[in-house]
């Protein structure tokens, strides 16, 4: 069997460290925008147009597989995310069978559920996020601490909806992971090496 | 600054022999029911008097904060609960205070808030917490699946209410601990040894 680790985050927790530096400790691959650039190569769309439709979910409350009962399915916005979420799946059965690897977001635990992955979700609390927001990007000093957060909670709302929208799960709800991290208090290289050890 | 490690953990998800087994290769304290007898020791009741109190917290949905403004302060039960968990904290911080260790249960992530500790909870899916029940317990045998798993839900609600009642945080709630793991599908022998790293 595969040994496949999929990691879910909350922005600015250090999700996408986290599971880069278990993938070069394990040696095997490493997936977060990769998946992205692969389906663009494959399709018509760019990055950008593929990372937009990811992080609109079309404004429903219900699941994907209610929204196909009850709205028109040529409504352009659902068949627009399951096309989408249809390619993205099929990207990640290949990637799996490929190889050893890490995946982060883009549901991989619920995808990938038939190969029994690993999987991780990683958080942390506001003023955490807020720092590590600041010390990455480049382009936050212009942003208040305020700014900053709005924008935390507005990429998490958008993937908690991308999340339940296809899984039908609660995204960071415990019972759907084998191990959450909180990462306000720990050095995210020495957890990685700890996390590679269970492997 | 000690180190401290508490566990918070659902019934029959393994988080007493996690701790333990943390403990041992750590070579500090463990404490889980100690506590109880250490408390027994020092006041005029029994160990199973005092397990009773703590596994049949008040039944009111306040915080006990709160219960203090509108209820009877006389009320025996809310008495009885606030000088148990009293005597457990005093004696919780002259454990933290003596020695690193591990402690289970007793909100010890809440009372010991000022040390800094680091803050554990361990939990799994019914089906693993009934085979470990099976597994573990000698008396077992001769009660059904269902009963075993009634026999969970009612400690873990005890759980969460003495919880929730003495810290007015959520029990299990992820942002409330620094690690969240669940045992359904891993040695807790290995995991122990792998956490213990970690410090």
């Amino acid at each position: 069997m595969r040994k496949i680790i999929t990691i879910g985050r909350e922005f600015g927790s250090g999700g996408r460290e986290l599971g880069r530096r278990i993938a070069e400790k394990l040696r095997i691959e490493f997936y977060d925008k990769e998946i992205i650039s692969q389906i663009s190569e494959r399709t018509p769309f760019t990055e950008q147009y593929l990372e937009e439709i990811e992080n609109h979910v079309p404004h429903i409350l219900y699941p994907i597989t209610v929204a196909k009962t009850f709205f028109n399915i040529s409504d352009y916005a659902v068949q627009q995310a399951q096309t989408m979420f249809s390619r993205q799946s099929h990207l990640l059965h290949e990637l799996a069978e490929k190889s050893d690897c890490v995946i982060v977001g883009r549901c991989a635990d619920y995808v990938l559920q038939n190969y029994n992955p690993y999987r991780i979700f990683v958080y942390s609390d506001m003023e955490s996020k807020i720092r590590r927001c600041r010390e990455r990007e480049t382009r936050y000093p212009v942003l208040s601490d305020n700014e900053i957060k709005q924008n935390i909670l507005k990429i998490d709302k958008a993937r908690s909806k991308y999340y339940s929208f296809h899984s039908e799960q609660e995204w960071g709800n415990k019972k759907n992971y084998d191990l959450c991290i909180n990462t306000a208090n720990v050095s995210i290289k020495d957890f990685a090496e700890v996390i590679a050890e269970l492997f």
